[in-house]
């Protein structure tokens, strides 16, 4: 991805193996700052407190803590509790866990002595991996964009919306759900961006808008409330959103609000496409409303935003009276009945447990 | 309504029937402030800048505007511009024609010398009939409620889901789907509402929150976004809404995002109620979808917000950078055969052509 005429990915290691630093993606759209994360606490924290977030880009932040650990205290009881940490920052998402316990079983099957080098070389490889398999998903997702604008008269733009961020940011580069309009867009296919600002912390509006402006795609941001009333107009030719965690059977849990763009896609016959890179296929779980658990997070994130005044300074605002009460649910579940395809970096997948049987065993090679 | 102690209408003529006095809503929660309106042309902004808003209250408003103009001049072509003036101050809902070409009909089949005090005396039975509506409604809505409160185990609280604000503020008192609310309160109905925030205005947070609270019904705000996940998990018995226009065939138009609602509550068999003042009829439409007008607001609405700073100033905040587009249509669509039932001030009727039949002549007396 392209900032300011530079090629960036959203976190990356310092010389000396001694910090990673990461883009502060809590200031973004107003302000380009990056933090230096030198501790495994410090890198729970920046979990914890959204500096970095999106499954992807937070699985790669906990490996590079447990690195940062290996480098202070290898021993197996230093790394189990700071692998305990890590995965505690953020419940929901399943590439997290699965980023740890990968890192932590490879280190404790390592001598002592080589562990900080190994763990280090382990969270490279890992962010490697994820910019290839978002690479891939485009690549997928390309595919389906370019169907569906093939049965559109000439000329016309194709327009996709989105939900969240599930873009560069939310990775270590290119995205999920934005990875194939990253391409598309690459490839000359003229596509326009719905994209959904969603509340409360307004991902959509504070990154998703942003990154497409960057790159050039075009895009219209738009109140979460709208999204129906534009697929019933025949304004939206395709939903694409990222996940946190896909179940066996193809339940879908992502960002809260996505249930209701998915009725709303199938209400209108819209196609309805989740981005999901393997890791974040949740195997050991069937009934994602049952069995999934839901992070609640602050009722603040509610009451209160963060935007630039008349000013330009950055200040956050209350929007209710103190004392309001206000509960704020992270995410829900969009079971598989509404999800038209799952992209992944294998290919396109139907959200049925006969599909998804291959993901249960790892992939070869 | 009571709020500190004293019993308020939104809207009140003033002595001498020179002016009327309306409730500010730009600035609640904030500050509890009144806006002397003078001329036709004050009333007309009031109703654009959304000082008044709710499709009964702007009705209401009108009404008063036009006498004010048949004070001033009275003559048939400065009323049918004040009238159109008025109108136009907000294309969607449909009482605000509806208030205004009643009153404008009655005013030019009177003498010019007395059309000031007819005018004027029009709007306050309009304002009493208001009144007397949302009581009706509270009544039969009251019955839903009850009827859904003796399913429950006994002891447990009736969740209802309302967007945007239909309560006291958008009416003159009362409100429309909050007048059950009140009413169960009232006879000792444990009730408790999940109010929407309804972006882009905020009117549930500003509005719908405030007002349940001053009036002591438990509440709590959650984004748009999370009420699809609260009725996957049995946490929401009923959703209750208002609505701007509703056609022939039981389509209804209410406030943008109320279409995804109705679609979670069909989708997890919550009852969807939609309390309209027959007035909000309009018989002349059958397809919702296809023939009433949306309003498109603003893009400012979606990419600022007002709140109050830690030192407690209001002011506004930009959430995007400078130059990103976003869209804003006002209103959304919800079809019939989402709709459980409509609560009117003469009954509930169920959304259909055949049912909503009896509405397409005038009422009896």
């Amino acid at each position: 991805m392209n900032v300011n005429g530079r090629h960036w990915r959203t976190l990356w290691p310092c010389a000396g193996a001694t910090a990673f630093e990461v883009v502060d993606q809590r200031v973004l759209p107003h302000r380009w700052e990056t933090v230096r994360i030198e501790t495994v606490e410090a890198a729970a924290q920046a979990i914890r407190d959204m500096t970095v977030r999106g499954a992807p880009l937070i699985g790669v932040t906990a490996a590079y803590g447990l690195a940062l650990q290996a480098r202070a205290d290898a021993a197996d009881a230093a790394l189990q509790a700071a692998a305990t940490r890590l995965k505690e920052a953020r419940p929901t998402a399943v590439n997290l866990a699965w980023a740890v316990d990968g890192a932590l079983a490879a280190l404790l099957a390592a001598p002592v002595a080589s562990r900080a080098a190994l763990a280090w070389q382990h969270a490279a490889a890992l962010a490697d991996d994820d910019v290839a398999t978002n690479e891939a998903i485009g690549r997928h997702g390309l595919g389906l964009l370019d169907a569906l604008a093939r049965r559109k008269p000439a000329g016309q733009v194709l327009n996709v919306l989105t939900h969240c961020n599930a873009g560069w940011l939310a990775t270590v580069d290119w995205g999920t759900a934005l990875s194939p309009l990253y391409q598309a867009h690459a490839a000359g296919l003229a596509v326009h961006v719905w994209v959904d600002e969603t509340r409360p912390r307004n991902q959509g509006a504070s990154l998703t808008a942003w990154e497409l402006q960057a790159a050039g795609v075009p895009c219209t941001l738009v109140a979460d409330n709208a999204g129906g009333h534009l697929m019933q107009h025949g304004l939206v030719d395709a939903v694409i959103v990222g996940c946190d965690r896909v179940t066996r059977q193809g339940d879908v849990c992502n960002k809260i609000g996505t249930y209701l763009k998915a009725l709303a896609a199938w209400d209108n016959q819209v196609p309805f496409y989740v981005a999901m890179p393997v890791s974040t296929f949740d195997g050991s779980l069937r009934d994602g409303l049952r069995e999934i658990p839901i992070e609640h997070r602050s009722a603040r994130e509610v009451t209160h935003l963060a935007g630039l005044s008349a000013q330009g300074e950055l200040l956050e605002v209350q929007l209710v009276p103190e004392g309001t009460q206000a509960a704020n649910p992270a995410f829900d579940v969009t079971p598989a009945r509404l999800v038209t395809a799952l992209i992944t970096e294998r290919g396109v997948l139907q959200a049925s447990e006969e599909a998804l049987q291959p993901l249960l065993t790892p992939a070869p090679g």
